[in-house]
């Protein structure tokens, strides 16, 4: 069975698209935005918190799961949707990013990867096999196959190298999901992941590998890793032009407003990052007019919300003082009120662009978005 | 203006009331445990959740507010119900207590405290005019009056001229209370706290001061400090003994659930402390039958909720094994789920025993309660 992916609507002036991808835990409109829950929650947040703010898919990552609890214990309590109590799809990546950015002592081969638990140092290995198997007994609605990065520096040699192996993992990880459907499970979607750094040439050499194979969805990987904004971009609109229509396009770790928007208008269906809410734990949100540090000082006795033009809980219900109050006192509410701010903003924002092109004005959203977004009103302390 | 407060039932095997006080933010049942909001908020809980809980008032730390952010903010955000969101009644102590165990070189004299800020080393004077005026302006529904606390090592002559200077400043209070009203404001009820330490004579003596006096109500001060468990009780029997019946009577700083149903046996209407919740951030919650470790490797596996009888979101929600592994990971969600668990045990406790006593059978719940609180059944590890 392949995965259920319909095109609502496409603009006229952009490649931006609306779409909905059915899978068993409900439907996901796209653009979508997905909060990540690394450890099975998102960080400080309550399941009925992250649906408040109208996710309707969430990202978990399979090392961190893989580790601890471990499989076996989530396997055990129903799969990841029941233990974390979250009725909505679940993406999870391959866990290859965080052996590549975690893990200590690292070893890539054809085979897999080898490396040590940041957690307690005990030594696994890691296949495009172990991925899809360990990924399906979590109970992933859309799963990813093993890739291997490098880094902006690599050499072309490398490049093509890694190309190779992602292309070589991606089709062994299909064959896996194949197994373990023919026993009956395996029921999740699977994305490749196309690779190749920021040159051309190698990305479209990863794509004719996996291009030819029956993913459900294609991802963008290997990007926004230190290049600049313009080359990051360009590999976008090259991916996205070479990947089908009629498959949901996922670009991995991007997650500032602005890059989601012109990331969107390139044809990107699906985004993921820890950038919102890791800044809101430490005191700054994206708000419409830019971003928001409200530990200030200037903030100490400003009554209005982090955002007035938002809807989230934390901007109905509090204000700047208050949340700045809660930081300067080293209150854990200031964490979860920012991050409910800091979750719905992204999530709205992938909505509000999505409605954008529904109705046919998603290049107007787009100016005005990046305009008010830019205009630096932020910091205008009150009267 | 006194404070409307209505005994609704009495048992008649022991000396439990069922009250309601009427404030301006509603009606607070009693028995009544209220959380403790330090800092303007209960630790890692927005006020909806405590609401939830069950909770019609809670409790706030003047020293911690008037220290930051300080009255001027506080007052300038419309008052402590509008700055924390939180719409049902507040009692806030009187800075007493926390000067004499939080702040830096203090100096008790009859006219007040002088102590430098455990934040900054700032210089500030506590009166107990400023105690009065202070709480006002904070917005408090209930303030305490400003009252020499004493160790339980006190020698009987500093216990003697502690309950003269409790006296005096408790009358200080009053008069400054009418002060405000006098130009308008002083709304607030205000409450004698009873002090003499374990020396029973010295307790009559200082109620004796503080009995001729209109004051809404009357705190036992000075007790949980470390005497025995008989002792404490034998004291609140005496002081319950003594005061009116009419007023609503708080015992301050108690919360353990089987003290609480003790002290509510003897005639006590209202409950505070932190211990519950602090508890609970760290792994450890009451449940029904005892305490429960929930960051025992023994719950890994463990799919029941902290307690299969309680109906907090906590429990109908997730399970003992999903809360162990956040509190492995480190996750913030572990503190707030184990602290909304916390805050509706001990509130819900205290309704359950007013429904008792409304139903004519508190004895009988209580020994319910007490018999299997102390089961030991906790600790059996799943099959």
């Amino acid at each position: 069975m392949a995965l259920d992916f319909t095109l609502d609507a496409q603009d006229t002036e952009t490649h931006a698209r609306a779409g909905r991808i059915s899978t068993v835990h409900g439907e996901v409109l796209t653009p979508a935005f997905m909060p990540v829950g690394t450890q099975a929650a998102v960080k400080t947040l309550t399941p009925d918190e992250v649906a408040a703010a109208g996710a309707d898919i969430l990202l978990a990552n399979t090392y961190h799961l893989y580790l601890r609890p471990g499989l076996e214990t989530v396997r055990r309590m129903g799969g990841l949707h029941r233990f974390m109590s979250w009725n909505g799809a679940i993406l999870t990546d391959s866990g290859g990013f965080q052996v590549l950015s975690l893990a200590d002592l690292r070893k890539v081969s054809d085979r897999g990867v080898e490396f040590r638990s940041h957690l307690d140092g005990s030594r696994h290995v890691l296949t495009p096999e172990d991925a899809v198997r360990i990924q399906d007994g979590l109970g992933s609605d859309i799963a990813m196959s093993l890739d291997e990065l490098v880094d902006i520096e690599t050499g072309i040699e490398d490049v093509k190298r890694a190309v190779d192996r992602t292309v070589d993992w991606a089709r062994r990880g299909l064959v896996e999901r194949e197994r373990l459907r023919s026993e009956g499970s395996g029921a999740m979607a699977l994305f490749g992941i196309n690779q190749g750094g920021v040159h051309p040439a190698e990305r479209r050499r990863c794509f004719e590998g996996l291009g030819s194979l029956p993913f459900d969805g294609f991802a963008l990987g290997g990007l926004w890793v230190g290049e600049s904004k313009a080359l990051s971009l360009e590999m976008v609109e090259h991916d996205c032009a070479l990947f089908p229509e009629s498959r949901p396009r996922y670009l991995m770790g991007v997650g500032h407003p602005v890059d989601v928007l012109e990331a969107v208008a390139r044809g990107v269906d699906m985004f993921d990052c820890v950038l919102p809410t890791r800044n809101a734990r430490r005191g700054t949100v994206f708000v419409s007019t830019g971003r928001l540090v409200v530990k200030n000082a200037a903030y100490a006795n400003d009554s209005r919300p982090l955002d007035p033009e938002c809807a989230c809980y934390t901007c109905q219900r509090f204000s700047r003082a208050y949340l700045r109050h809660l930081f300067a006192a080293g209150e854990t509410l200031a964490m979860r009120l920012a991050s409910i701010h800091a979750v719905t903003q992204m999530v709205q924002l992938a909505r509000r662009a999505r409605a954008a092109v529904v109705e046919g004005r998603f290049a107007e959203f787009r100016r005005t978005f990046v305009s008010r977004f830019e205009s630096g009103e932020t910091l205008v302390a009150p009267a």
